[in-house]
């Protein structure tokens, strides 16, 4: 994992200065457009003509539509990540941290995801075509999980046998119905009922 | 759960003598024309001229295209039901009969739906709108993986504590990654080694 893949301002397909504030303009602008028109039905000329910019002058801060979409990606995965990030520093003992790191994610990727109907199909690209964005905030979420396993082993929280790789890649795995977008949508109507199960499940296999 | 939903001769949006051997006639032709050309791009008159009948003749059979969709692909998910089925038969402990369903399911599904590309928009259009063949395999899955845990739990192989809806119901989310056509694709890079480490994680949950 590099640092690219974690701040948008150095996302996959981003050129000219970095700390530029017309990039961001146009994160913005796209942003907005997006979520109004949907991601796959726009194009880089449809954005130039909102942002109120050429073609050619957006061009210079990305080098495709994919790459505007990373950094929007990238910013709402900060999002998810932060609250989580929050949310798991607030919690006192492991088991209950491992709850708020995954329930966390669901609720703001929720809100997220379908506040915004037509952003859905952004993230659903960036999760299916496992752009840097989406890969960088998986081993991000995994990191997070590793550390919490390892303070409840230390706590005696939870057991101590399975090797941690096959412990968190299995959580990371079991997870995904409510994490990937594609499985998110599909899943919403069970919510917050059937995450819960699903991590009692998971605590009940970490016990020692 | 109704047998409508279990046997494809009598799936949803049929009419007709169910018995009727142009109704198989039909459905096989379709199998293999959605298989070449695709489930989304192809109409009912593509597939009476395909078949060699009127457009008339098939809608005596067939309400619809997706009455159609659904023939095949409760035939497409009887079989995948059927292997599960045979090696939960073969197994000689509930532990080894767990294992046994799910990695069944995930070969067989990964062999039906990506041996034949085309029907893979099929099998995911049924999943997502969750036709009642798709319903009634997920329920028939269920119902055995509870027989499983039964058996496990009267064997002392399993633990007793938690509500066995509370259990299935976790396990089945937990299985969507190996299980839901959508993520399946997604994850056929790691297996089977990664379902073996979910498999694994539940029967650490399941221990007494």
């Amino acid at each position: 994992m590099t640092t690219d893949a974690l701040h948008p301002d150095l996302a996959a397909g981003q050129r000219g200065p970095a700390d530029h504030a017309i990039r961001q303009q146009i994160i913005d602008a796209a942003d907005a457009h997006f979520a109004r028109f949907g991601y796959g039905k726009t194009t880089v000329a449809d954005l130039a003509k909102a942002v109120g910019f050429s073609k050619a002058y957006i061009y210079k801060f990305f080098e495709s539509k994919q790459a505007i979409g990373e950094a929007i990606c990238a910013q709402c995965l900060e999002k998810i990540m932060s609250a989580a990030t929050a949310a798991v520093y607030e919690a006192r003992t492991p088991t209950e941290k491992f709850r708020k790191l995954f329930s966390t994610i669901t609720a703001k990727s929720t809100e997220l995801l379908f506040q915004e109907k037509l952003l859905y199909d952004l993230a659903a690209n960036s999760a299916t075509e496992q752009w840097p964005s989406a890969l960088g905030y998986l081993a991000r979420v995994e990191a997070s999980l590793r550390e919490i396993i390892l303070q409840g082993r230390e706590a005696g929280e939870f057991e101590r046998k399975t090797p941690i790789d096959e412990t968190s890649s299995a959580i990371m795995l079991a997870m995904q119905p409510f994490m990937h977008p594609l499985l998110l949508e599909f899943n919403l109507d069970g919510l917050p009922e059937n995450q819960t199960r699903v991590i009692n499940l998971i605590l009940r296999s970490l016990a020692p």
